[in-house]
């Protein structure tokens, strides 16, 4: 029989209770023991709902029972967090943006290594029907090579309250969606990031960036453009993909969408001006429809937004499977971020190496 | 009775066509009496349609009766020509991009004022209906102050075959299409350029841009993005505007498209995460409808898109009322479109005072 992982998580807050129901309804080797949080409201709460409520930190980390911890606290403090489960000989999963900051990162990297324990990052993003069904739709070659990519989340109810909109402790959407639309495109293209240019906005929250746009620029030649919006009451696709053969848009979080491939060129009319809808042009006239072919994209059936890959790949890098989502990559997704903040404040694009 | 002013056209291609067959069918003051181009076939065409075919480009410049000339030639000889046209006493329209260079313009600009003649240049998009309805929706105040101001052109026909294609002529789409969009965001928004930022993309034609991506910041915080492709398959809005009291989108060339306007914030759930279709989000979630408005935006029909005001406006200048199209004007759209090649060339932001 399989072993069954004991979890303890550490921040019980909003996003730790998302783990908490989808670890209850499905079917991972991972069960939730018990929490803690300075919060004692929260506690009572995981009382109620059968948890054990850890009096302290110490508490949850010296139980020889818990296996894995999460830590799922605001992000300026992770790093301290998740050195002290690991050192305590727990394998940890941490909550995205895993630090504000490469150095925290790599103190966690050295103290996993020294450890000999598992270091994991909740990106669970990468396994949503929106970025799989573009990602295979770019693999399966019909819009040829790609050369723009643009991911855009856009909402209209502004910042949540609390944490989110301080900046001391890593709000702002940079880190809260930011983390996520960066790790899905490298993630997806393993080549150099070799140039980083963002726009970050203060709309209405001084503190923290509650719009972005951020420029990636990958070595192999494809450039990613990322925009986050709160303010935004009319919403762009959620993805849009240039390629050389065609173009795709997912328009929602379900992935559904569509291609337009070309077929041929169209060379109806030569050089010849000709007065369409957008005035006298060669250039944008509308194509012959003969000249493209239309696919439409639905949903991806055999895909699900929870978070059992995350857990899953976890318990498989317990026991001895390499692990898919690595403290390395995450440190490039922190450099990136890193490079757009200072890209920001400085209006320069930023030349990396990463 | 009112004078008509006689217009000799240098250059009889594909937009001289269009200034005719316009100068034909509309009530402006301005009529066509002949033409020079150095095809032969083209001159035996004006022959047919009725106008005097001159031998040389002095013969035409020597025609007393001639009072405007429109310079309609490739981009690389503007200047020149311009310039030559000035000095024989004429006034002059230039087709877009007025030159290639800022130094080329101030040649040109030297010598308007030497000679006492009126220079203007066929900025025509400024008089567009997609334009004109973006314009009186930011200034009715209706979206708030705006922040984001997205101008798009996109095609799937490549680019025309011809000088297009041709760097040393003014090809690709920075100086055909580029510089309408530039024109009409700085025409809107008096306020100086303090930055460009553009990547230029040849996918398809190796000497030009065939694709670019410009982002330009305005004194006031106004961020401009503009997009030009020619291998694009599933178009965006036109335009799309983001304000800080709603989004405005034009849709089409036509002027049509929609304002969503917020009414109050929508405090429903305070920072409560929720499943909903974007996963667990506090921010991304929709809005209660009760929340916004949505208004229509429907073509203007009090604006064609035709070349009567620039005619008009250079009739007027010429009977002494100030000039609406200037040549500084255009000088600062050159200085942007400099930058913005800079920038691509470079991959640096460019810190502009324009």
């Amino acid at each position: 029989m399989s072993k069954i992982y004991n979890l303890g998580i550490i921040g019980y807050g909003g996003m730790a209770g998302n783990h908490r129901r989808q670890l209850e309804q499905q079917n991972v080797r991972v069960k939730l023991k018990g929490v803690f949080d300075i919060d004692e409201s929260r506690l009572e709460a995981a009382k109620e709902q059968g948890y054990i409520a850890y009096s302290s930190k110490e508490e949850l980390l010296n139980d020889k029972e818990i296996d894995i911890v999460l830590v799922a606290t605001t992000n300026e403090t992770h790093r301290d967090l998740a050195i002290e489960a690991l050192r305590a000989g727990k394998h940890v999963i941490c909550e995205k943006p895993v630090t504000m900051t490469s150095a925290e990162l790599e103190d966690i990297i050295a103290v996993s290594k020294e450890c000999g324990k598992i270091f994991t990052i909740d990106q669970n993003r990468r396994y949503n029907r929106d970025f799989i069904n573009v990602w295979r739709t770019i693999d399966s070659g019909v819009i040829g090579k790609p050369y723009i990519i643009e991911s855009r989340v856009e909402g209209s109810r502004g910042m949540p309250a609390g944490w989110r909109t301080n900046k001391a402790q890593g709000g702002g959407m940079m880190f809260d969606w930011g983390v996520h639309l960066i790790d899905q495109i490298m993630y997806m293209n393993k080549t150099k990031v070799t140039s980083v240019y963002c726009k970050m906005y203060s709309i209405n929250y001084a503190e923290v960036d509650d719009n972005f746009r951020l420029v990636m620029t990958f070595e192999d030649g494809l450039t990613s453009q990322i925009e986050i919006s709160t303010n935004n009451f009319i919403t762009h696709p959620r993805f849009y993909v240039l390629g050389t053969e065609g173009t795709m848009v997912v328009t929602d979080w379900d992935g559904t969408g569509k291609v337009v491939k070309k077929l041929c060129d169209d060379e109806g009319w030569g050089t010849e001006i000709k007065k369409v809808k957008a005035g006298p042009t060669k250039t944008m006239a509308p194509r012959d429809p003969s000249t493209v072919k239309e696919i439409i994209l639905t949903e991806p059936k055999d895909v699900t937004d929870n978070l059992d890959p995350v857990y899953e790949q976890l318990v498989n890098a317990i026991e001895g499977s390499p692990l898919v989502i690595t403290a390395q990559q995450a440190l490039r997704v922190v450099r990136v971020m890193e490079a757009a903040f200072l890209s920001s404040e400085k209006n320069e694009v930023i030349k990396t190496d990463i």
